[in-house]
C-alpha cells in the first residue's frame, strides 16, 4: 500500500501515519515528491487489520497495490484451470449450457434437453428457483423443477446446472445439479457463497448487475476460500446508460479475467444482450475473444416462455448458433489463433 | 400494456398477438399509427401470466403503463405512511440514525452510544454481520454485536437498527433489534426480502449499488407482500462512472420516492459520498429535499475503525451536523416550505 | 407517439391533449385502459413541433413510437450500404485502419506507414490535431502533421484518415485526408457535424463517450442531412463504472447498429480498452461480431509515444493481429458464417 | 506519480524505468514492497512530457500524485473566487438564472423576462442557439434570439446569459450577451473552450454529460489558461442508469468542486430531474449544499414550450421556489450553517 500525504500535511501527520504502520509490525518507507510526501507500507498488509489511513489528518488517499484476493489469481496459480463438471471438462475446447430460462413443465423441459442434446451441447440449464423483480412474477417450480432436471439428465447424459438462491436451498439442490449456479443479483450474497463453497459441487458464478471485476475476483475467492477450486466464471452484461439492450454484455471481461485470473470464464449472451436477434453475433465474438464457454437461452416455444421470450432462441435458430459455434471453435483451435497472450 | 409492432408486421402477426390476449380473457384494441400498429391491452394484465409478447414475430417492443409494485404505491395510498419503531416516528420530522460502521467492542459502542444520544439522534446503527467484499476482511462480532447493541439500549434509550444478511440470521437479528436493515447488496436477496418481510420488526431497506427506482419499490413490494407493511427506504448513493466519490448519493430519489410511493425516506450521506468531508453537506441537502431522516456513520476515533473510517464523522464534528440539521428542519417546519407538491 | 395520462387525469385534461393534436392537423385515438387512458397520435409527428404533452396537466408520459432518424434507418434504406473510400470499400470484407495515436514526426510515421502497409491494412491514421483532457498534453502537430500524412500516402498508397476537431479546420483536414474523422468527443458537436456534411469526403463518426445508439444514429443523420451519404460509424467503447478498463468496449453496438440501420460499423479496441493486451481478443471478437473492419493503435516504439501508449500495440504484436484477422475473416466468408440476420 | 512495477519485472525492466526517469531530469526512488517494487518520480511531471510508463515492460500500472489543472484547483488559489458578472457576484450569496430553454419570440421572451424580474432573480437565460439532437428538432432563432435577450436586458436589468455551441459565433453572442454558457455536450470541445477563454466575457461551463469531476476542472483550466479566470461552474446532472430522471443530479459534485477548486458552482435542477416536479425539492438541497446559485427553466406556458416543456416550471410555481429559496439562503447565513468547512 501506498499513502498520499496531502501537501499541506505536517510533520506530526506523518509521524502519526508511521507510528501506526510500525505498530502493526510493519515497515515504513517515506518518499518526498515535489509537492507532497508519499508513505509506503511493506510486509504483509494484513497485520493492519483494517486501519483506515483515509481517516487520519493529513492523508489524501491510499493506493493498493497487491489485489485483495489470493487463490483466485492468476499471480498464485499461473497455470489455467481446468473445472471438472460430472466428467465434462470447463476451460480450453468451449462449452455451451442452454436450455429455457425456466423449468415451466416436464413436457416443455424434456422437449427442450432433447434438442439441446441433439445440437450438440453439454449443458442443460433450467431455472426451479427464479429471482424475479416482482413478487407477482413467475417463481419458479422449486423442488419439482429439480426433479425434471434430474430426469432430462437420465433421459439425454447432459450436465445440469441450475440456480441457487438461498443457502437453505443449497443442499436440495446440490442432490439434483451437477453444477450450481450463483446468480447476478447474488454475486455478493456472501452467506450463499459460503454456502456453495461447501457444497461439494462446481459453480458458475455470475457476474453482479453493476460489479467490477476486482469485485467478482472476490466473490470467487468467498467461494474457493471455503475449500472448493471448482469456480466457472459467467459474464453476463453489465449494467449500463444504453437501454437500447437489456444489460451492456463486457466481453473485454474475458480477456481480462484471464489475464488476473486462473479460473474459466464462459459469456451468457442472452442476458447479456436481452435480445435473441443479438445472441449468435455475441456467441460468436464471445468465442474468439477466447471464452471457455456459452450459455444460451433457447425455448421450444418462446412466445409462450414463462419469462425472458425476448432474448431465448427457437430450436432452428438455437441450432444454426451451435453449429457456427462448433465451426468456429475447430477453426481457431486448428489455426493455433491464440486470442490473448496471457 | 401497449405492444408497438414492427412497421413490417403481417397481419397473421396482428391476429396472433389478439388471440394471445384475448385468450388470456382480456380486450386488445388496435390503433393504426402512421407507419405502425399498436395493440393496447385493457384488463388486469397479471391474467396474462408472463406472455412474452416481444418474442412474437411482428412485435418490436411492449411498453408497461400500469406499475408493477401495488402495495408500495402511492395510487393505492395516497397518504404518506408513518412508520412506528417501538414509539419513535419516521415520516414526518426528520430522524437521525448514527453509530460506528461496524460493533467492535462494548467500549466502542457504548462511547459511541453516548455520543448519538447526547447529540439528540434517536437510533443507534452499528453492524454486527458485515458484508464485505473479501473473505479476508472483518466480518462482524455477530452475536456478540447483537448483544452489545442491545446493552447500549438499555444504557442509553436509543433505538437500535442493525443488518441482517442472512435468512438464517433472521429470527436472531429481530431479536435484538428494533428495526431489521437489509443492505444495498442484498436488495435483490428475494429470500431475504421474504424472510425480514414475516419478522415482525420495521424494515430499513437500502437501495441496491445499480438498483433502479422501480426495482427498490419492487423489492419493498416484497417485504409488503408477506405482510409487514413497516418499510423505509434508505436511499445510500449509486453506482456511476464517477470515481472521486465511493458513489453517487442520488438525492432525486427523495422527490422521485415520495412522488411514487407512500413510504417514508432516509439518506445516508455517508456510504452515499465515501469522504467525511461530504457528510455535512449532504445531510443538509437531503433534509432540504424533504427527506424523513439521515443514517449517518459517526466513529469515536475514525481513524481506529475496523471498517469505513475514511466516511466516519469524528464525535465534534457529528456535533455540528446534529445542530445543523435540528435548525435546518425546524426552519423548513415553522416556513412551511415544503419541499415539494406531490 | 402514445401519450399515457395520470389515473387521475380530468376529461378537461384528456380534451386538452386532444386539441394539441388536432390543432396540429393529427389524429388523436383514445384507448381507455384498466386504470389509465391512453391517446394515440396518428400522422407524422414532425407537424406537432416541439409540443411537449408531459408538461400538460393529466399528462404521466408520452412513448415515441418512429425513430428520430431517417436517412441513417434500415427502415428507409433496406440494403446495408458500402462506403468508398479513395476505392478502398467500407461495408462487406473488413477493412484496417492503423497507425500511431498522434502523427509525432516524419521519421515515426513513415516508419509506422511502412509496418501497416507491409502488415496487410488498407489505412493510415494518425492524429495531427489532439483533443486532450489537460490544456498541459501535447496537442498535435498541426497541419504539419496533415502533410506529413499525405506524404505518407504517397510513400506507401495507404489512406489517410484523421481527426478534426473544429469547424475551422475541416477545409484544410478535407485538403489532406480521404476520410475525416469525428471524434467521441465531438460527437454531439452540432456545428461540426453539419460542416463535415458538407465537406465533401467520407466521415468516421466514433460513439461518444456516454452516447445512446440512438444518439449516435441521430448525430450520423445530421452529417447525411447536409447531403453526405457516406458515414461509417466506430464503436470504441463506453463509459461505465469498470475502472479496469479505459472505457467499456460495446460489441453489442456492432449487431444493434446492423438492425437500425444501413451504415457501416467498425470497432476501435485500442480506445475501447486501453490496454494493449487486450487488443487482440477483442478484434477478433469484433469480426466475428460482423464488423465492417477495425481500427488499431500501432506505435513502433509505444513506451515513446506522445499519448496512449498504454494501448498501442508493438510492430510484432500487429503483425500478428493482421494475420489472425486475416484468417478469422476469410473463415467466416467461405464457411458463410454470418453473424446475423436483419 | 508513483510507477508500480508487476512481481516479474526484471531488473532490466527496473532500470529503464529509472533511466527514463532521470532522462527527463528528474529523480527516480525506487521502494521495494513485499511482492512488488515501486518507483516514485520526485520533480516537475511536466519534464516527462507524455512519456507513457505503462506501456514499458514489467510496469504494471502508473498512479498519479498531483493533479492535472493548477489555475483551477484550490490548492493553489486557497481563497474561493468571485466571479463579476456586469456587477452582479458569483460566489456567495447565492444568484438564480431563470428563462425559457430556447428563445421563441420577443413576446414569449419578455413575458419570461418580466417574471423572472419580479420573482427576484439576477439572470435571464434563453437559448438562441440549441443543440439538439435530432437535426430535425428547432434549433433556435440564432442572431435574432441574441437581439431579443438583450433588448430584455433593457427592459429588465437582468444580465444575460446563453449558449454558444460554436467557435464561429463567440464573438457575436460575446457582444450580446453578458457571460457565456458552454453547454454539457461541448465540455470537452477544446476549440470552443479555448475561444470563450478569449472572448473577454465570463462563462458559465456545463458539466459533460459523463465527465468526471477531474474532466470538468481541466476544461476550466483550458478556458482559464487562455487568460479568462471568470469561470463559474454548473452541474446539470450526469448520465447514469436510472431512467427514471432524466439526468441524475450530483449535488456531491457541490461540495466536491468546493474543496478541489476555488471557483464557483451552481446547479441546474431543470436538466438535473428533467421533471418539473423535481425542481423545487433539489433546489432548496442544492442551497443546502452550499451551491452558489441555481439555474432554473420556466415557461410563461410550459405546455407550448419548443423544448424541453416537462421540465419548466409555471410562472406561478417558479415564484414559490424562488421565495423558498430566498427564505432559506437567508436562515443559512444568519445561522451561519456552513455546509462544509474546506
Amino acid at each position: 500500500m501506498v499513502i498520499i500525504m496531502n501537501p499541506e500535511a505536517t510533520a506530526e501527520n506523518i509521524k502519526a501515519v508511521i507510528s501506526t504502520i510500525e505498530d502493526a509490525g510493519l515497515e515504513a518507507k517515506v518518499m518526498d515528491g515535489a509537492s507532497q510526501r508519499i508513505v509506503g507500507v511493506i510486509g504483509d498488509k494484513r497485520k493492519l487489520g483494517d486501519v483506515t489511513f483515509e481517516a487520519m489528518d493529513g492523508v489524501e488517499k491510499t493506493v493498493a497495490i497487491s489485489k485483495s484476493y489470493k487463490l483466485a489469481s492468476r499471480e498464485f496459480h499461473p497455470r489455467s484451470s481446468v473445472v471438472d463438471v460430472a466428467g465434462v471438462k470447463i476451460g480450453g475446447t468451449p462449452v455451451v449450457m442452454s436450455g429455457p430460462c425456466a423449468v415451466e413443465s416436464r413436457e416443455q423441459l424434456f422437449e427442450a434437453a432433447d434438442i439441446v442434446k441433439k445440437a450438440g451441447a453439454q449443458f442443460l440449464r433450467g431455472g426451479a428457483y427464479k429471482p424475479r423483480t416482482s413478487p407477482y412474477s413467475f417463481q419458479g417450480l422449486e423442488e419439482q423443477g429439480l426433479k425434471f432436471l434430474a430426469e432430462a439428465r437420465e433421459r439425454t447424459g447432459l450436465r445440469i446446472v441450475t440456480e441457487v438462491t438461498t443457502v437453505e436451498a443449497v443442499d436440495r439442490v446440490a442432490a439434483y445439479a451437477d453444477m450450481l449456479q450463483v446468480g447476478a443479483r447474488n454475486m455478493q450474497n456472501f452467506g450463499l457463497l459460503k454456502a456453495v463453497g461447501k457444497a461439494g459441487k462446481p459453480v458458475l458464478l455470475k457476474r453482479g448487475l453493476a460489479a467490477t471485476i476486482d469485485e467478482w475476483l472476490n466473490a470467487a475467492e468467498y467461494i474457493m476460500n471455503e475449500g472448493n477450486p471448482d469456480v466457472v466464471l459467467c459474464e453476463r452484461g453489465i449494467r449500463t446508460y444504453e437501454t437500447y439492450t437489456r444489460n451492456t454484455l463486457d466481453l473485454s471481461a474475458v480477456a481480462a479475467v484471464k489475464h488476473l485470473s486462473h479460473l474459466p470464464i464462459i459469456v451468457d449472451p442472452s442476458h447479456g444482450t436481452g435480445k435473441w436477434r443479438m445472441v449468435q453475433p455475441m456467441a460468436y465474438a464471445a468465442i474468439a475473444a477466447g471464452a471457455d464457454g456459452l450459455m444460451i437461452e433457447m425455448h421450444p416455444n418462446p412466445a409462450k416462455a414463462l419469462s425472458d421470450g425476448p432474448q431465448s432462441l427457437t430450436p432452428e435458430h438455437f441450432e444454426r448458433v451451435m453449429n457456427g459455434v462448433k465451426k468456429l471453435s475447430a477453426f481457431l483451435r486448428e489455426e493455433q489463433i491464440a486470442p490473448m497472450e496471457i
